[in-house]
């Protein structure tokens, strides 16, 4: 099972590169597909393009498992597929033990998560819940200049179909989320399986620097309008500033115009990836952020932008469902995540849980990214577990 | 002439980008070839790609001038086409004024003069003197893994015949390249018209700092190997030591693997492009620029590598042909320059000058490059009178 998916969007040491509605993104779907209906398994794709299959009739009350397939440039095998593989796996697992679920139980692939491709992360499951209109989801562009409508259509899906989905969101009685921990809190406990307490609000910021293109052996330093010396400027402000507000800042994505190694950059495009435990925090990170751009900038000759192109509140996995959760797997440890899940979008629609698998190295986002076979084995058996629990009564 | 020339890899507001053995590189030689068509003048590509149009049979004893068509990305309409076009322009004034030339005049257009595209500069004149070996130009990759040996194919053009070029290079009695000044220095000297003294020493190092990828989301600062603090402080390590030695100091290309918004890069890549009025105090920046490198990325978990990917040595355009045509100007003034120019590859093998035209803003390589179109007639006037006294006896 983990041999046809592992092929797919498979870079070598590169790690995996699976960007949505490509030819490998359909690659992943079909392999869905193959193992739904290997299992007997209605397979049906809904109107925002998040693949669903069912053991038993689709419909309200359903208990819900799955991830995504998709990943980041040059990521790891196991953000994602883990807990889809893990779902498909639970479901065998129930059917060998003979158990006769209540209620529907359904595997879900949501579509686009990492938001590699377009920029936005969490696209279907944004969609789905009407957090992200259609009409701004239609027109975002990847860096080849192709919107997400003209990527559906090239990919044989229908781009007018997009927006919240009351049918499919009706449906969703609890869904749980397995993912492979993208830290090494569980390490730290020495636990192979925990229970997500909260996810860290984050959000994204594009930095432009404005300078002006000049030919880097004749232009004299006092006469620049370099933007590459401002933007190094506030990359190291924002580590710093993270480090004294408790916070996470990354600069990962950097887009240099013209890009000759002779010539003085016309632009810097960085962006900024800003978490911490709450969000007045990462505000004052961005703030301070800003207000080094600006500095930095303004001692070049050169004009900063700072725009925000995501935010996502705090997620509290609380209540009911994640004290049941808990409870069904005999008190494994709760702990945050600084990541963004397609569980934590959905939390305030429907009741949400997440579990984390534990990952040795900590290392996510990357092809050294792991979990060894005993903890996936272990994390199998624990959504089995919490799917007999909820589907039964 | 310079209306069908103009809209030849032109981007609009974005400037030009006219790279080797491209669509557009091959339109170029089209129009080169149309020029020298409609003068009459016969024309051939040398072995390594350079365009040659003859006034008189080829032959020992030339005199040769010109410059080249190519271009950096996002780059004006001047550096370059102006010395071509105005040694098309010399011609018919030399003919207007029924001028019988003693020996040949050549013009010439060198390929791939930027090295926008392979990232080494002056890549024809290169390897008509042999500074260049030919297996080693064959072998350069642009950013998308063509090799130029491909991209020469693919452009319908021998990559076999490579190298130097006896023939060609014994033809070259002199040569003179007209250039639009990169610089302010005609400006504050209030003349339309200089020559060359020296082009300074310059290079090329390319800087990878090696971390470690990971999820932007969920590893604490404490536990990452970024490289982009690294590369950061690197950038304004270097811009301190340039102005301090009196040197310059650029990061123009940047390359972040996998570049993605929330992951923590597992590489960058920057060139440093170092010029200085003397060897001495280029190695001295590089070497500085080096350890700030080492200091920063130690301290990041980060390994750098330091790779010299081009060296051009200080060129003196000393000795007997600048001063003759220093002398048939009237004294114009003569001043450096920090840009290297096919004329100083040259300059060891053959006798070599070159002239500047001045530039207002001193801006180029970008679009708003621009020189005045009394000065520009005044370029053609001055690089007559110089081929018409270096022709004839």
């Amino acid at each position: 099972m983990w041999g046809d998916l592992a092929r797919i969007g498979d870079e070598g040491a590169r790690g995996y590169r699976r960007f949505a509605w490509t030819p490998v993104d359909l690659a992943l779907r079909a392999w869905f597909r193959d193992q739904a209906q290997a299992r007997g398994m209605a397979c049906e794709r809904d109107r925002n393009g998040n693949e669903w299959a069912w053991w038993g009739a689709p419909g309200p009350g359903a208990v819900v498992t799955g991830s995504h397939l998709d990943s980041v440039p040059g990521g790891g095998a196991f953000d994602g597929p883990l807990g889809v593989v893990s779902a498909f796996l639970a479901v065998d697992l129930l059917r060998e033990r003979g158990v006769v679920p209540a209620r529907p139980i359904a595997v879900v692939s949501f579509t686009d998560e990492e938001g590699a491709r377009f920029g936005v992360a969490c696209v279907g499951s944004r969609l789905l819940t009407g957090l992200l209109a259609p009409d701004a989801a239609r027109a975002l562009r990847d860096a080849d200049g192709v919107t997400l409508a003209e990527a559906m259509r090239a990919a044989g899906a229908d781009p007018a179909a997009l927006g919240r989905d009351e049918e499919a969101l009706g449906r969703i009685g609890a869904f749980v989320e397995l993912h492979i921990e993208q830290g090494r809190g569980l390490v730290d406990l020495g636990a192979p399986v925990g229970v997500a307490s909260a996810i860290w609000p984050h959000g994204r910021w594009r930095c432009t620097f404005h300078g002006t293109a000049d030919h880097a052996g004749t232009t004299r330093l006092a006469d620049r309008h370099d933007p590459m010396p401002p933007f190094a400027s506030t990359v190291l402000s924002a580590r710093e500033a993270a480090g004294r507000l408790g916070a996470l800042a990354t600069f990962g994505k950097v887009r240099v115009d013209p890009n000759g190694t002779n010539a003085i950059p016309s632009r810097v495009d960085a962006w900024l990836d800003g978490r911490a435990p709450d969000a007045v925090t990462v505000r004052e990170l961005v703030a301070e952020v800003g207000r080094a751009a600006e500095a930095a900038a303004s001692g070049h000759g050169v004009r900063v932008e700072v725009v925000e192109e995501s935010w996502t509140p705090v997620v509290e996995f609380g209540g009911e469902l994640r004290d049941r959760v808990a409870a069904a797997l005999g008190g494994v440890p709760a702990l945050p995540t600084g990541a963004g899940h397609d569980a934590g979008i959905l939390s305030p629609y429907a009741p949400a849980a997440m579990l984390f698998v534990r990952n040795p190295t900590g290392v996510s986002h990357s092809p050294a990214e792991h979990a060894g076979t005993a903890d996936c084995v272990a994390g199998v058996h624990a959504l089995a577990t919490v799917l007999s629990d909820l589907a039964c009564d």
